[in-house]
């Protein structure tokens, strides 16, 4: 089994609790000694986890510049999902929100974008291979263990995935210049709603797929928002709904 | 004169066309040739500001390890506003919104939150000296020029700020948990909007110093947003009001 290295308290203790997948071993670093890191430990004796207690040395290495806060956890890499299998998953498609992510290349920002789906009950976050970061253990770190709440699909092509989810009666919305001001939009479930990347928004062939642009208004000229704080506001918006 | 070193594109951008510093140069690395940075060394020859090339490494060493995208500029620091001034600078009070951070300590973070207000009409943002990120490179990096826009107020303490603005007919809402749910707040204005931190939200002593405190509903357990998406999206709710 290929295993992956991630770190963070939340990314372990999200990732324990949820119990998706398989963990090979938790480490810790010897000279933590806080309440948070021993519920922690206590977490991973009850699943039978193996914890490893190690110097701070070891640590860095294991993480590789990463920002661990004294813990990582070695686990099976998460469960692939196609687009059928995660509508599948879902109970009721009238109170269903997707995300899909155009060009967010910022390990960061896919790691907040997924936080904030998580928080705002959106369910499956799509991620296309290319122009897109990937799910690394960076952004993993970034989405604070929302990975563990959020179905996520890697799909080949966005615009093949719109066309299948419009089948499926999803009204696809995306989030660019020139749209329909957010405030206004009277949302139709099930929504699958695009986040564009900050500098160049939704490339042209997806946006023509969109049934809906969506444009969040902005006080002051040229400034835009960062991708993940316009996804968590239209996440919040559509939050309403469902 | 003590001046500071800033970095990246939007950062450089910005701070010559608001004009709002004394610019001491614009340094460029030689290998950028993209039509950006051509148009930024055309505004700073515009205002007459000089312009140094130089070779990756020297920029590397300027920019101390931050994200400069081969644009140094150095330039005064902004020049330091109270409250009294803040408010004079504002033609409307019944358009006025503000926001005050209570132990927002990670600069990213901070930058972020600035970045939004500027986008979402937010004039004023009050930073307490401390429990609170400083307006460091790294902050100012990720306003993405958005400092230009908004005025920063350091105060020594977040309390007494309250009561000052509160004598000046503001209402003071608290960003935390257990408070009425945003989209039902009806917002008064001069509005100021306190932001508390992810882990501990707003100390004890700001809380009560609300007159509202606010909660942004989520779904699905114990996830919180990240502290900067959850002021965006009050700073959005708010927007809607000015």
């Amino acid at each position: 089994m290929a295993t992956e290295i991630l770190f963070g308290i939340n990314t372990a203790e999200e990732i324990l609790k949820a119990g998706r997948r398989t963990v090979v071993r938790l480490v810790i670093s010897r000279s933590e000694k806080s309440q948070r890191i021993k519920d922690l430990a206590g977490l991973a004796r009850k699943n039978g986890v193996r914890i490893e207690f190690c110097d701070q040395r070891t640590l860095e290495k294991l993480a590789a510049g990463g920002h661990h806060q004294g813990v990582i956890i070695e686990t099976e890499p998460m469960g692939k999902l196609d687009v059928e299998e995660a509508v599948g998953l879902e109970k009721d498609l009238k109170k269903t929100v997707w995300a899909g992510l155009d060009g967010i290349t910022d390990p960061m920002n896919l790691g907040a974008i997924i936080r904030s789906a998580a928080c705002m009950g959106v369910s499956t976050v799509i991620l296309p291979e290319r122009r897109s970061a990937g799910l690394t253990p960076t952004a993993q770190k970034a989405a604070s263990g929302a990975v563990e709440r959020v179905n996520i699909v890697e799909v080949v092509n966005l615009n093949q995935t719109i066309i299948k989810l419009k089948a499926k009666g999803f009204w696809v919305y995306g989030m660019d210049m020139g749209g329909q001001a957010l405030p206004k939009v009277d949302f139709a479930l099930p929504a699958f709603i695009i986040i564009g990347s900050e500098g160049s928004g939704l490339h042209a062939k997806t946006r023509e797929h969109c049934d809906v642009i969506v444009s969040i208004p902005q006080k002051g000229g040229v400034e835009s928002l960062n991708a993940s704080n316009a996804a968590a506001i239209v996440f919040y918006e559509l939050s309403k709904k469902i």
